[in-house]
């Protein structure tokens, strides 16, 4: 059954019985500005002990006046009576556990400041209703989502967006993004994370392709800054962590220099998300004892190998970023430079999507894997990706 | 004014008015399985076009027969005869963006499945309800929360928890969190965090102390496996990404062993909240091309001073988790191989906490930098750490 969930303005209630099931529903009515009436026979919860219980038989006549009745005795005839003379009298009703002698339903709610979410599952099932509610109650916050017209500041939201896919976001980031009037995006921002902007938010693609700049970082940083100048929400979504190849400084720097605080917001580094793909664990006792993120790709699409002399001579897992167009460069730097061919490594691309690929192999088959995946990719390399928990 | 969340079971509706804001009402009624009847003058929204309205003027006794009334017309007097009349007729009342006569307001929903959650205001700020609707839309899902007592079989989480509180969990990591039958934390775990398990969850204390181990490695894998045995969710939280000195091999591969296969949550590594607080980017064109991840501690309590070599002789970045105990060995070891005393650091601790605490200096300075410092402690080596955009 569908449900309609609205709100009741303060009314005035009458519960009848004072057991567990009531003090459930007398909990629920008494965080709201409704005025609750009890009649029993006797007081059965410890909730009612010292509050005002009438204590008698229930008659109709006692429901005059009330705009909602709640009959938690669990008498199935008292259900049936209050069911039928309900339009008589006038009042909405809501019989503990007989969905069909209920005008309404008691939610699962929480509570911040002006905020009310309330959780139905339509009497399906009250106890998934709560843990939902338990859930929500952890994400909201009062105040995260309202703007106030007077506070016409700008701000500044530099996030990390991790990976692919809103699981792999934080919950810091995804109520930033809610925020936002005005967001840079590019290419590598998944369609998921897009969808979260809010419906009036202006999106701005700078996408960086290699060779093919959209933007230059300049135009980037004016950009977000001019915003601001606006009294906007101004935010840059960038993959993985912001301060891993993402110009964070860059940015943060203008921005503050401008007097804007940046607010940097974390992410799940793409170097390890790569590893949890693969099964990979960078360190391993008496494997490795660290992890070097480096990158293939540098300024004005320059190879770099810097890394690649630490292969084989440092107890290291090397996560290599932006590694799949340079693969071919990759093996011929490891050849020159005497690295063992037979280095274990993983490739991997598009993690969290469902076109997530993993390739493993040794370093002399790197052209080959590279064949067998799309960019962007994620190379690890060293004795730890041959040993993936997955490929057990 | 605090209102009283409810569902309302399925009931006989009656719009009046065919405009702009009789469409929104209606779209709430129709996502449930009320009956709906429209009476309107004349259609003013495009919304009502091809769909069942009387056009007429409304007249006291078109209501009979209606549980609810929603006044959309605008017109004040008939909110005033509505609301005098309500009690006769025996209708809920809603007159739209008059409170005071309105027996119940709509709330702003979002379904899934069996699922509906409603956020209200209480009339403050429909804006602000919509806005965290489609926050807590972005979150919920269908089943997430649910668990059917056929599906008794056992499943283990290895869950990345970030470094503090709950804005640098992942979504992922929260769900997860929320569906634990039995959680193994440890002391990074913050109470924030612990807070989020479900009240009936049972929580294990396997916290490592340096020399004081609560529970060796080995019995931390049979108390994973040894609860998803008995069917439940067992999940282990670690501060940080789980891949990143965790011990997340051994416990993946104890699980997958014996038939469980993990799943690992990835979570934002203390590397780079270590960073973010002390306004770092570990890497920076032209300064930094990579970030190295150590640790000054391995098995035993040893001190490991593999990356030391690497100071100024590479262009990374080097951050070296569970550095504090140990820096004194750290300035040995430095002046030992001769690196220069002279290299920016600086030393973070209690990310995201009330007492995060961040002190710069260089290499020389160490041990009174750790000494204001509290355990457990980042410490970032490299010239990016004189590079902060939190110090411009």
């Amino acid at each position: 059954m569908r449900v309609l969930p609205v709100v009741l303005t303060p009314k005035k209630i009458l519960l009848i019985g004072a057991g567990k099931a009531a003090a459930l529903k007398a909990r629920s009515v008494l965080e709201s500005d409704c005025e609750l009436c009890i009649i029993a026979r006797e007081i059965a919860d410890d909730f009612f002990v010292g509050r005002r219980v009438e204590l008698k038989s229930f008659e109709l006549a006692d429901a005059r006046g009330f705009e909602a009745l709640i009959n938690a005795t669990g008498d199935k005839r008292l259900s049936q009576t209050l069911w039928k003379n309900r339009r008589a009298y006038g009042y909405l009703l809501n019989c503990v556990d007989e969905p069909k002698f209920c005008d309404f339903y008691f939610t699962a709610n929480t509570r911040k400041g002006d905020l009310c979410v309330s959780v139905s599952t339509g009497g399906a099932s009250p106890s998934y209703a709560q843990a939902t509610r338990d859930l929500i109650a952890a994400v909201i916050e009062d105040g995260v989502c309202r703007r106030h017209e007077k506070e016409r500041k700008g701000e500044v939201y530099l996030i990390g967006c991790g990976t692919d896919g809103i699981d792999n976001l934080t919950i810091g980031a995804l109520k930033a993004i809610k925020r936002l009037e005005v967001a840079l995006i590019d290419n590598l921002i998944s369609a998921e994370i897009r969808d979260l902007l809010p419906k009036n938010c202006l999106v701005i693609n700078v996408g960086k392709r290699k060779n093919n700049h959209l933007l230059a970082q300049e135009e980037i940083n004016e950009l977000i800054v001019k915003y601001a100048r606006d009294g906007k929400i101004v935010g840059r979504l960038k993959s993985g962590d912001p301060s891993i190849f993402g110009r964070l400084r860059e940015e943060a720097e203008f921005a503050a220099l401008n007097g804007f605080t940046p607010r940097v917001i974390s992410g799940v580094s793409s170097a390890f998300a790569a590893c949890r793909a693969a099964g990979i664990t960078p360190t391993i006792r008496g494997v490795s004892s660290g992890a070097l993120i480096a990158s293939a790709h540098l300024r004005g699409a320059r190879f770099n190998d810097d890394w690649i002399n630490l292969i084989g001579k440092t107890p290291y897992t090397i996560i290599v970023l932006m590694a799949h167009s340079f693969s071919a460069e990759i093996l011929k730097s490891a050849k020159r430079r005497e690295v063992s061919l037979q280095t274990p490594c993983a490739f991997t691309s598009k993690i969290g999507s469902i076109d997530e690929t993993v390739v493993f192999g040794v370093l002399s088959d790197l052209e080959s894997m590279a064949a067998r995946i799309a960019k962007p990719a994620v190379l690890i390399i060293g004795e730890c990706a041959a040993l993936s928990y997955k490929r057990l």
